[in-house]
């Protein structure tokens, strides 16, 4: 695989399913979000997806199992009237190289095109700087006449002097996915911006406007509580990615002494 | 989508058009020259070019709306004799990698192929290092024999000796046209190079030495207001810069906290 | 080749073969190990992988002959009872470039898929960052079932907590060979992790594990003096690559005098 | 063009013919040694190659004509018994990343296979750092049985322990040629390595074995006096590559003032 390949778990028939967002990204704001959203709905995988612009490395579980950096589709049936079918995109990386962005989106709005998608909702953080008390969610569309339509969720539509841009996968999603005719909205949530600190109060603020679009209820109490189980984690993380990195300069050595066996 | 696509929008019939290139470039001559005479002549929009070799994020607009960085084709039909059908392109951004320079102008090339071009005339700046009171407009040229058709027009054709190089599309339109078959010439506008400076005087002077070329007659006053009302905006720009930048090294730390409730 | 490709020096019939992966990485720990075994075994070249992903340089023999970069496939059929036919991967070199690990291992893959293979043993080294006198053999399986299957080796599976991630060909063998559904292990060697320092003391206890797991018999008592003769080597091949590199910046300089003669 | 590509002018009809490479390197001794044998020749231009590999601007010649960087191939039929036909390649430019130097490579074997080569001669420099007097002409052969015949030209054959490397198309010739079953030797001419700088005289004496093994006489009393004059040439050449270098970091900025006229 030079490039970017889904492999399909399952085919689900869906009916104008709204295509959500949530890769890692500014306070991990949309992966949090999309990714307690899946969970809650009891939402169910359908395929993976895998990239030469991720890392060139796999992680390792506590088991010992290995894990391949992916992203990964999520669908949910829509269960009453108002609701409609959803896909949840999620996942451990976006590309590490700008060219790479582009293909990895092309490659899902080719994918879920095929289910019929025309609605987009990306997922986001909007780094404001400083601790936010209370955050806003900042919107930013795919045409000028959806902010009539997303105005009534409360959702700040200043965004064209504040934000300037949309970065990686939640900008290209509308702007690429707009080429093809598509529309959608990027949810932004305000957050600090301290780097690898994931902001759970920010998620869950983009979550309830999420929510109230979607017209679905689950319980969101335990949202936070589970991001700060993830803190004890994150010492430990920042370790484990400086030797990743040290041990990737090591591949990057081509001649070895063992190689010398042949040359001598 | 890895690589370069070209969205079209209208198919014009066009006789043997001139094909006008004025990408960004030193002191946005090319961009602001064109990018005026497509509008004073309202020409048409007809296609549109996107690029993996472009930045990863969306602009906003300030009605919040999102932009993709693209490049844009307009035509224009010949209003009388002695006139010609007009192939413009304008557009955000050149390629950011050096590859996908030659990647866009083949695709360009390839293209604009297809509506009959035989001829280019590419837009840019030359550097010259210093405040410059009255620019010249100095010329390059995809043949020697050409010196002679163009040198009634005010151009410099020293410029072996004093440009060097022309980097970009400006100069590879003309030297992989050339390949191709394609005649052209480089029209450089003296600008004193200062960084994202657009410089007006040049362009003025360059657009004039075009209309002269093109045999067409525009009203050029309102381009020095027109600049000057886009310095404004320059104090902000930088910022988006800076900002996109931090957000874009933020996207390529592909392990995240979220990612350990995988791994625990 | 822009690219990875393999060139086939002989198409051996194995049956339901286990693939074991011995490139350059820390400490050189599975390419001692892995190139060891098939030197022993007495196992047949019978295809080589060249990639435009290693560096773009020949060494030279001795005897002034050319040497390509290269990965090389060995293949070794089994004796008796209890024992697997095997396909040994040793080479010089890992891809330079992160997208280029990806693309090299997925051309491996499809490669011995096509020899019904199932089952894979990547070797490599783990940095612990300290000299170590007794090193064990840390293990990284594709599904946490397989611990049970070989633990009964001296493999201690707590890699999770200890390792974190596995980076180049070892991991992304088992990583993507999993998205196969293949299966396998990871035999992780401890070792001090000073660059460009071989260890044969890891190796020699990776290769004791690999022996044990393969029902396998060799003598291992001339590896540690194997390594100790390469090591005179050391200094020198210090000294080639730093040359290869500034050579390589010669070469990025694209004008040249000579040119001159054309522009002048 | 994302890659590279060969525009054939002539399709010469050749028998069994040499493939001599010179491309710019270390002392541009291989550049000088080619290009002035294909002068002498008279050897006809037959085919250009462009790639994406270059660097991505033009040149200009001072007549203001552009000048693409490209590779050259010449052809000159033998004129008697004890030559052979011969395919020279010269150029500009080679590639200014890893990856490059394995596909123009690649895509030039393509081509002079189709002519029936099965012999390459590729003429490089030897970077000794320091001054030399008398310099050698060391060989470097894809199969060692080569060396007797070669022997006999005055090349110096310990080159396995003092070369190290060969970087670039000198040593990927040989190198992916053999993979082809091509043969070969590289001749290097001792050269004091200081950067940029042309040196005729280890230029002469590799030309001096190059037209021993052709069987070949030309008048080389000239290439001093040619290399003395490309000397004047040499500071400028300085400056225009600086320049180019800034320009092409100016094109890297995608979001221009220009482009505020959309947004605002």
């Amino acid at each position: 695989m030079h490039g970017t390949k889904i492999v399909i778990l399952k085919k689900p028939k869906l009916k104008n399913p709204i295509f959500i967002e949530g890769l890692p990204g500014i306070g991990n704001v949309g992966r949090i979000a999309a990714g307690y959203l899946a969970e809650e709905l009891g939402a169910e995988k359908f395929a993976e997806l895998y990239s030469s612009h991720f890392m060139p490395f796999v992680l390792l579980h506590q088991s010992s199992e290995v894990h391949m950096l992916k992203n990964e589709f999520f669908f949910w049936k829509a269960k009453k009237r108002g609701q409609r079918d959803l896909i949840i995109l999620i996942g451990d990386s976006q590309s590490v190289d700008p060219v790479g962005h582009y293909e990895i989106v092309e490659t899902v709005l080719d994918f879920i095109e095929k289910f019929g998608t025309k609605e987009i909702i990306t997922l986001a953080g909007l780094n404001v700087g400083r601790v936010v008390e209370k955050p806003r969610v900042v919107g930013a569309v795919t045409h000028e006449e959806l902010i009539e339509k997303y105005s009534k969720f409360g959702i700040d539509f200043e965004a064209g002097s504040r934000v300037g841009t949309i970065v990686g996968a939640s900008g290209l999603f509308l702007g690429l996915g707009k080429v093809r005719g598509m529309k959608g909205i990027c949810l932004l949530g305000e957050t600090s911006g301290f780097p690898i600190v994931p902001d759970p109060k920010a998620a869950k603020t983009v979550l309830n406007v999420l929510l109230k679009i979607l017209n679905v209820s689950i319980d969101t109490s335990k949202l936070e509580r589970k991001v700060e189980e993830m803190k004890r984690f994150m010492k430990k993380i920042e370790k484990v990615q400086k030797k990743a990195l040290q041990q990737l300069m090591e591949t990057r050595k081509p001649v070895r002494e063992e190689e010398l066996k042949y040359i001598g």
